[in-house]
């Protein structure tokens, strides 16, 4: 059986996103999974996703770091209630605030490894401390406090 | 005579970032420009930007801070130097740390508007702070600390 992305879970409402929507055509489709007590994405840049020739743009990884963090969120909330994705209500985030240290240039010409975990869980708040690493170095560091979409906005 | 935007002054080994870049053919493109002591930038996403149906991807808006800040560091290092932009040695930053704070949904089908202030220069470290609106509406607050890249980057 091939594990099934934090994303591929989203309801249709909940897939245009342009980071993680697996129905955003132009967009990341970036996938999230579950690996012990972290949470792990990999992605590989395009090369036209770059800062300085050779580097990753930092809008590209704060890009990853948000969807990963959010997918993150909403995985670790149905954990907490004991719950499989893809049940209903839908539990899903979106972010309150973002925070990116960038420690060292990524190179564009691999994948990065993003490992999230979850800092606090409480109420409708999650936090997600994310490391991005390139080829074992530590080149990023992310923090993201996510919240609970309201009700009324995911029809499901 | 027409204003040239602070990224139009990049030399062109700086000119390929994908937020930014003139010749990032696939990029944003934004562009910043001075007005008075503060820097504007005005954006209008695509419809592909999104998050949640009819608001802008948080990513997209982390992007557009990033590259407006680094943008503006680069403007007043100049300025502080009493230099004109586009003269060698070319001043350029990138970003050392992002943070942004989502207040509130940004709506995707109108321009977005951001300004941006100089906190702290000082050193080769420029402080950007970055206030986000549409329609007059405050939607989000950006936190840059750009450092300059050092001489060897830059062939120019």
């Amino acid at each position: 059986m091939i594990e099934k992305a934090f994303q591929d879970y989203y309801e249709d409402h909940s897939s245009h996103c342009y980071g993680c929507g697996r129905l955003n055509a132009h967009g990341l489709r970036i996938k999230s999974f579950w690996d012990g007590e972290e949470t792990v994405c990999r992605f590989t840049p395009r090369p036209f996703h770059t800062a300085m020739p050779g580097y990753v743009y930092g809008g590209l990884i704060a890009s990853v770091i948000d969807c990963h963090s959010t997918g993150t969120a909403a995985a670790a909330a149905y954990r907490a209630e004991g719950r499989k994705m893809g049940t209903r209500p839908e539990l899903r985030y979106v972010t309150a605030s973002l925070h990116v240290d960038y420690l060292k240039p990524t190179p564009i010409d691999r994948e990065m490894t993003l490992r999230g975990s979850v800092v606090k869980i409480k109420n409708r708040k999650v936090v997600v401390a994310v490391e991005l690493k390139s080829k074992g170095e530590l080149c990023a560091r992310g923090k993201v406090v996510a919240v609970r979409v309201p009700e009324h906005w995911t029809p499901g």
